[in-house]
C-alpha cells in the first residue's frame, strides 16, 4: 500500500468538508446537474482523446499504481544482482536457470543469459522492454492529466451556463444570489477534481515511471555485468551509484556483497 | 470505426444539452451573431496560420482519423513479419515478390528487399517515409490545436463586444441582465468548441501519430531482419518487445511464430 | 500570392465588423487614447526586446512572407535534381557551370560542385547556409509572437487605467456604464491584434520556416548525390521520400525522372 | 548561511505586513478556516503527488539547502586539484591516499585513483554519482514547485467556497462585504505561499543543482587529469574555463598553481 | 549605445503617461503603499530565488547589456580572421604574438595558437569559455524573467489586500469606488513593470546571448582554420555562411579577403 496517496486524499477531503460545514449547511454545496456537466463533459473529452481501451485500462491501472506501491527498493535489486554474479562466476551461466527472482523483468533477463544470448541482444531486448513499460505508465499519466485539464474547463462551462440562465431570468432579485451560488459550484467541482485528485495522481504516475526507469536501468546494468562474469564487488560498486547516497552509506559498512556472501557461501577466492 | 470518439461526442453534447434544458428554455442559449464571431474569427485565424490546402486537407483528414481507426494491431504485423522471414529463409528474397501485404508501408519495404536493395538503403528510405507520414499527422494535430487556441480567444472577444454594447446603452436597467447573458454566450461557445471538440481531437491525432510511429518502427525493424535472413524465432522475440506486455503474454503461450508455422508449413529445421 | 492569409484577414475583419455593427453604433467601439496605449505599449516592448534593425526588417519580411508564397514545390526540385544528376553522369561536373537554376540556394550548391569542392565541404557550407536562413525566419516569428504577447498585456493595462479613472470619479452614476465600456475597449483591441493578426502570422512564419527547411534539406541531399555521380533513378527514389505521399503517388506513374529524360534526351544506359 | 534567502523572506513578510497594517486593522486578514483550506489542500495534493518519504525528506532538505549555502567556490576546487596533480607527479598515485579533502565527492574520486582504477571506471562511477545527487536536488525542487502550483489553486477553491456560502445567505446586505472579504483571503494566502515562499525556494534549489553540477563536472575533469598525471599548469588552464571570467582574471595574476606551489614546495621541474 | 532599448522605454512611458493624463488627474495613479508591496514583494522573491551576488551582478550587467550594444559585427570578425590567416601562412604562427585584437575572446585564442597549442586543446578551452559566458548572460535573463513573473503576482496580491480592506469597511458607499481604484493600482504597477521593463529586457538579454554565441562560434571556427594554416579564401567562404545573406552579398562583390589583402600587403601567392 502507498499510504501517502490515501492519507493525502483523506486529509484533503476532510479538510474541505470541515471548512465547508463549519460555515454553512452542507446541502448548499450539492448540485446534481452541475456535477453531471463536469463529470459528463470531462468523460466525453477523455473518451475522444484516447482509444476506449486505453481510457479504461489506464484509468484502472493509474488508480492501482497510485494506491499500491509495488516498486522494489533498489537495494534489494543490488543484493540479488551480486548473488547472481557470484553464482555465474562459480557455477557458470547455466546455473542461472535455477535462479528464481520475484521481479519479472529481472527473471526474464537472467533467462536470456542462461540461454546464452550475447550482451548486445540482451541490452537491446531489455531496453525496449523497459521503454515500453515506461511508455504505458506515461499513457496513464496522460489520461489523468487530460482529466485534470478538462475538469476545470467544464467547471467553467457549467458556471457560464448557470450565469446565462440566471441573467436571463432576473425577475426576482432575491434569486440572484442563489442562482450565482449554484453557478459557481461547477467551477468548484472542476477545480477540486483537478487539483485534489487528477493532477496529483498524474504526478505520482510520472514519479513512479521515473522510479521504475531507474530500477530497470539498474537491472539492465546488472545483467550486462553478470553476463560477462564481472567481479561481484566491482559490479556492486557500480550499481551502488544508482542509489541515493544515504542508502549507499548504510551499505558500505556491511557491504551488500558481504551480506550476500553469507547466504551463498562462496568458496574462498583471491579477490 | 473508432467508437470512443463518437461516444465521447454524443455523451458530451447530450449531457450539456440536458443540463441546459433542465434549467431553462433552450432558446436563450442560441445567439447567431455571437456564434458567427466565434466561428468566423477562428476560421480567419486558422486560414492565416496555415496554407489553404493544409487547412482543408488536415481538417478533413483529422476528422477522418479521429472517427475511423485504421491502424493495425502490432500483433498482426509480427505475424506477417515472421511469415515473410520464413519465406525468405526457405525460398530466398525473390519469393517476396509474390507476397501481398495489405499494409502499404510494409508492402513497399518488401518490394525493396525483393529488388535487392541493401539494408542501409532500406532503413534510410523507410525511415524518411515514416517521418514524413508522422509529420503529416502532426500538422493535422496543429490545425486542431490552433482551432482550440483561437475559439476561446474569439469567444472572449465576442463577450467583450457584447459587454461594450450593453454598457454603452444602459438606459433600461431591465435589459442589463439579458445583454450580459447574450455577451457570455460567445465565451460559452468558444469554450465548448475548444474543450469538447478541437483539443480532444488534436490529442487523439497525436496519439494516433504515436501509434503509427510504433507500428512503422516495428515494420522497419522487421524489414532489416528479414533482409539479412534472420531466424524467424529470434526476430519474433525482438519484435514482441514492441508490444505491450499483456498482449505479449497472450503470445508466448502459443507463439505467433508457431501459429504462423501452421500456415506456411515450413520444412523441419534444426532451430 | 498566399490567398489564405489575405482571405483570413478579410474574413476575420468583416465578421467582427458585421457582428459589431449589427448590434450597435460602430462609433462606440472607437477610442483613440485606448488604441494608442495598446499600439504604443506594444511597440515599446518590441523595441526593447529586439535590436531596432531586427524589428523593422523582421516586421517587413514577416508581412511579406505571410502574404507572398515564394516557396517552390518539392516536386520541382526533384525534377531539377534528376536533370542535373543526368548532366553530371553524361558530361561531367563541369557541365554544371552552364546550369541555370532559379532557386538561388540550389544554384550556389551546383556552383560548388562545378568548382570541384568535396562533399564534406558542400554539406558543411550548405547546411550552415540553411540554418542561417531558417534562423532569420524564426527571428521574424519571434517578433510577431512578441507582438502577440504584448498586445493583450497592454490591452489589460489600458483597461486598468480606464477602470481606475472611472472608479475615482464615480460622481455621476450614469457615466459608469460608458466609462467601463471605454475601459474594456483596450482589452478588445489587444486581443484582436494578438489573435487575429500577430499570432496567426507568427504561426505562418514558423510553418514557412519548416517548409523551407524541408526544401533545403532535399536540395542538400540532391547535391551530395549529384556530386558523387549517383544514378539519377536511385537518387529520385530517395528524394521522393521528402514528398508527402499523395504527390509521390502522382509521380510514380510517369516518374519525374522519366519525364525529365524527354527533356534531356539521355543516351541509353543499362540501368 | 545564505543570507539572501533569509533577507528576502524578512523583506517580503515585513513589507506585506506593513502595507496591510497601514491601511486597516491587521485582524481582518486572519481567517483560520480559510488558512486551513489552503494549507490542508496543498498538503493533501503534495502527499498524493510524492511518496511520503520523498515529501518529508525533500521538504527538510529543501529548506536546509535554501537557507544554508554549503557549496564550495570553484576556485577552491581548482586549487585543490592543482595541489593533487602536483602530488601525483612527484610521489605517484599512492600518495593520494594521504590526501584529506573536505569535499566528499572529491575525496571519493581521489580514493578511486589511489586504488588504481582506470579513467573510464572513474568517469563512469563519478558521473553517475553526480547525476544521482543532482536528481535528488531536482526532486526537492519539484516538491516546492508542487506546493507553488497547489497553493493558489486551493486558495481559489477556498474563495469559491466562501462565495457560495455568502451568495446563498444574502439576507443581510450588510454582511455581503465582510463575506466577500473573508472569501478573498484564501486566494491571498495561496498566492503569498506560492509567490513569496514555495516558487522562490524551488527556483533556488534549481540554481543550487546547477551550481553543484558545475562544481562536480569540474571535479571529474580534475580527477581524469590527475589520474593521467597531466601537467598541473595545463590542467589549471583547462579548469579555469569553468570559472566565470571575473574570478579567472583575479587568478591569472598570481596563478592558483603558483600560489599552490608555495604550500606543497615542489622540486624544481622544467615546465 | 543601443538606442532601441532607450527609445522603447521612452515611447512606452510617455504614451502611458499621456493616455493617463489625458483622462484624469495624474495624482490618482500614485499610491505609495501599493508601489511598495509590488517592489518589495518582487525584490523579496528575487532575493530568495538567486544568490545575493548573482542578483546584484546580473541586474547591473543586465541593465548595461540592454542599453549598451557592445557586440561586434560578424563581418569585422571575418576580416580579422582572414588577416590573421594570411599572417600565419606568410610568417608562421609565432607572428600572431604581435597581433593585437580588440576582441578579448579572439585575442585569447590567437595567443593559444602562438603558444603552439593543438587544435583539440584550443577548441575545448575556447568552447568552454564560450559556454560559460553565454551562461552568465542567461542567468541575467533569468533574473529579469523572475522579476517579470513576480511583479504581476505581487500586483495581484496588493489588489487582494486592497479589496479585503475596502470590503471589510464598506460603511461609506462613497468610498467604495476610491478604495477599488486604489486596489487596482497595484495590479497596474505589477503589469507595467513586467510588460514594459522586465520581460522585454529579459528577451533582449536572450537575443544578445544568441548573438554572442554566433560571434564566438565564428571565432572558434576561425581559430581552428588559422591554426591549421587554411587558405584564407577558403576559410572566408566558410565563415561567410555565419553571416545573414544580405551582408554576405555586400561582401562577395569586393571580398573581405580582397579588401584585407590591401591592408596586409601579402606577397603574391599561387592560390
Amino acid at each position: 500500500m502507498d499510504f501517502a496517496t490515501l492519507a493525502g486524499l483523506i486529509t484533503g477531503v476532510s479538510i474541505i468538508t470541515l471548512a465547508v460545514a463549519s460555515g454553512s449547511d452542507f446541502a448548499i454545496f450539492i448540485n446534481l446537474p452541475g456535477f453531471l456537466i463536469v463529470i459528463g463533459g470531462t468523460t466525453a473529452a477523455v473518451l475522444i482523446k484516447f482509444p476506449l481501451k486505453t481510457c479504461i485500462e489506464s484509468f484502472i491501472e493509474g488508480i492501482k499504481t497510485a494506491f499500491v506501491d509495488r516498486s522494489e527498493r533498489p537495494m534489494e535489486l543490488v543484493k540479488i544482482a551480486t548473488r547472481l554474479a557470484d553464482m555465474v562466476r562459480k557455477n557458470g551461466r547455466l546455473s542461472l536457470e535455477d535462479a528464481h527472482i520475484k521481479n519479472q523483468f529481472f527473471q526474464k533477463g537472467t533467462a536470456l543469459i542462461a540461454d546464452g544470448r550475447g550482451p548486445d541482444f540482451i541490452r537491446k531486448v531489455m531496453t525496449m522492454d523497459m521503454d515500453q513499460s515506461i511508455e504505458r505508465h506515461l499513457v496513464g499519466e496522460r489520461v489523468f492529466r487530460a482529466i485534470g485539464d478538462s475538469a476545470p474547463a467544464f467547471g467553467m462551462i457549467g458556471t457560464l451556463v448557470g450565469l446565462v440562465q440566471m441573467l436571463a431570468n432576473m425577475d426576482d432579485p432575491k434569486s440572484i444570489g442563489m442562482g450565482m451560488a449554484v453557478a459557481l459550484l461547477t467551477t468548484l467541482y472542476g477545480s477540486l477534481i483537478a487539483n485534489l485528485i487528477a493532477l496529483p495522481i498524474a504526478e505520482k504516475l510520472q514519479m513512479r515511471a521515473y522510479g521504475e526507469h531507474t530500477n530497470k536501468a539498474l537491472i539492465i546494468e546488472s545483467l550486462i555485468n553478470i553476463e560477462k562474469g564481472e567481479n561481484p564487488r566491482v559490479m556492486e560498486e557500480i550499481l551502488l551509484t544508482y542509489l541515493p547516497s544515504r542508502e549507499r552509506d548504510a551499505v558500505t559498512n556491511g557491504s551488500a556483497y558481504a551480506a550476500t556472501e553469507k547466504h551463498t557461501k562462496p568458496a574462498k577466492t583471491t579477490r
